[in-house]
């Protein structure tokens, strides 16, 4: 089996609050030592809001007809999304895995065309039940992911770290959603599994009660299952869904949180999807 | 000749004023197209400064026993210095020579090893006339540069775009500067030559008058040179000798405001050393 062919594990790694990074870089080390393949893709939105804040620019969102909730983005809160999420959540990620012995090397989409995108040039919006249209968003739609560039880079003995933001038709950085991307690198890879690890242990019947998490779900049962999905949970289950168009054959939705967040995905402790 | 003995050209590209990065990205990107080698590698002094005084943390600086000045770069204002020069300013460097058609690949001195450095833990400084020791300080003097890497990037078509943000020890985030960090990456390398390009248009006999710019300069009177430099021009000219050192034939200190600044450079309008 050349190295190619080996299973790749991607990880998603939720920038929301109740997520450890150092626990997942530690597990991640584990497994890394193992001879595990490994891909991260990680978000920020917590530290892109705290940042937002700081500098007077609060985080606004837009709510689509369809009830999904993405982050407004026109020009100057990218420029603040680059800062938290290229700058300071990559940069944290590489340092945490080079501290447990990973070679990691930080990415955006924009490096190597990794990440390709077109922009929303118009972008529906449900604001107290009116529609309204925005034109300065900058954020995109996944067109394309280098998946060359990641095999050359994991063939080098490096583990990509890849920060959600996509390259758009005339260069410019784009903000794409971070389970999307993952879903997407996951799907280019056709790796074996994809593990979206966040804020909560999985998909619930009764957000948030854990003692309702849906453990196993079946991949032709996942729309029906939309219906349970809150808030960010839905744009998860629509990430796992493109990850399994894509081939892909299991996503876990999982506690980022938990001792060895990992294992305890890889071990069942999570919404299972198959 | 392979692709690797081919002739390396690294840029140094200021982050202070009056340098214009999109002319350096066209110029950069014509160059790319007539089959020139690039490295290209940044600062971002500016930025940073800028940002930390919006977030309440200006900048403040350490004055050596030898009249060097440097960053003070405590825990908090290293946070500010990753956002600004490896967020914001690689990814816009990145986007900008991926408009013109280079496919750029940002990188810091984390990702992948590519520069390590020891953290200097105690750092002398002068201060109105006398010397103080500062302990919390996180910058690091260069130790090595993962030379394979970059080839690696080269040979597959990328430009690799290098913030001066190195690995210490403990896996932890160090800033160093970056026309030294130029210089490491070009003398491992062995580019053949090395552009600096700053705001002023090289060395000048009494700055800041540029009738008095020194154009030639034999390396072996570069440190009796050293006496016309002032503040920043200390470093880019230690900064040559040092790449010199490691068998980079030229290095070119010059107006990165120009017109077209790299191809003004090499026409010899700047300091040039040999």
């Amino acid at each position: 089996m050349t190295e190619q062919q080996k299973k790749i594990l991607a990880i998603k790694i939720g920038g929301t609050e109740g997520v450890d990074f150092s626990r997942i870089c530690e597990n991640a080390a584990r497994l890394h030592a193992a001879g595990e393949r490994l891909v991260l893709i990680h978000g920020g939105s917590a530290e892109a809001n705290a940042l937002g804040t700081s500098l007077g620019l609060p985080p606004r969102f837009i709510t689509s007809p369809s009830g999904h909730v993405s982050r407004y983005t026109d020009s100057q809160t990218m420029d603040v999304f680059i800062m938290a999420v290229n700058g300071t959540v990559n940069t944290r990620l590489v340092a945490g895995l080079q501290e447990k012995g990973i070679n990691a090397i930080g990415l955006s989409g924009l490096d190597g065309h990794l990440i390709r995108a077109s922009r929303k040039e118009a972008i529906q919006s449900v604001e107290n039940g009116k529609r309204r249209l925005i034109r300065d968003d900058y954020s995109g739609k996944i067109q394309s992911v280098a998946v060359s560039l990641l095999h050359t880079l994991l063939d080098a003995g490096l583990v990509p770290v890849i920060a959600p933001i996509a390259l758009g038709q005339n260069g410019e950085p784009l903000n794409v959603d971070a389970d999307r991307a993952a879903a997407a690198v996951a799907g280019a890879l056709a790796a074996d599994t994809l593990i979206l690890l966040t804020g909560v242990p999985g998909l619930m019947k009764k957000f948030p009660d854990p003692t309702t998490l849906i453990k196993n779900i079946d991949r032709k049962d996942l729309e029906q299952m939309q219906t349970y999905a809150e808030g960010r949970m839905k744009k998860k289950s629509l990430a796992a869904g493109e990850a399994m168009e894509q081939g892909v054959r299991n996503v876990l939705i999982a506690d980022g949180g938990a001792e060895a967040p990992i294992d305890q995905a890889l071990s069942g402790n999570c919404t299972w999807i198959r």
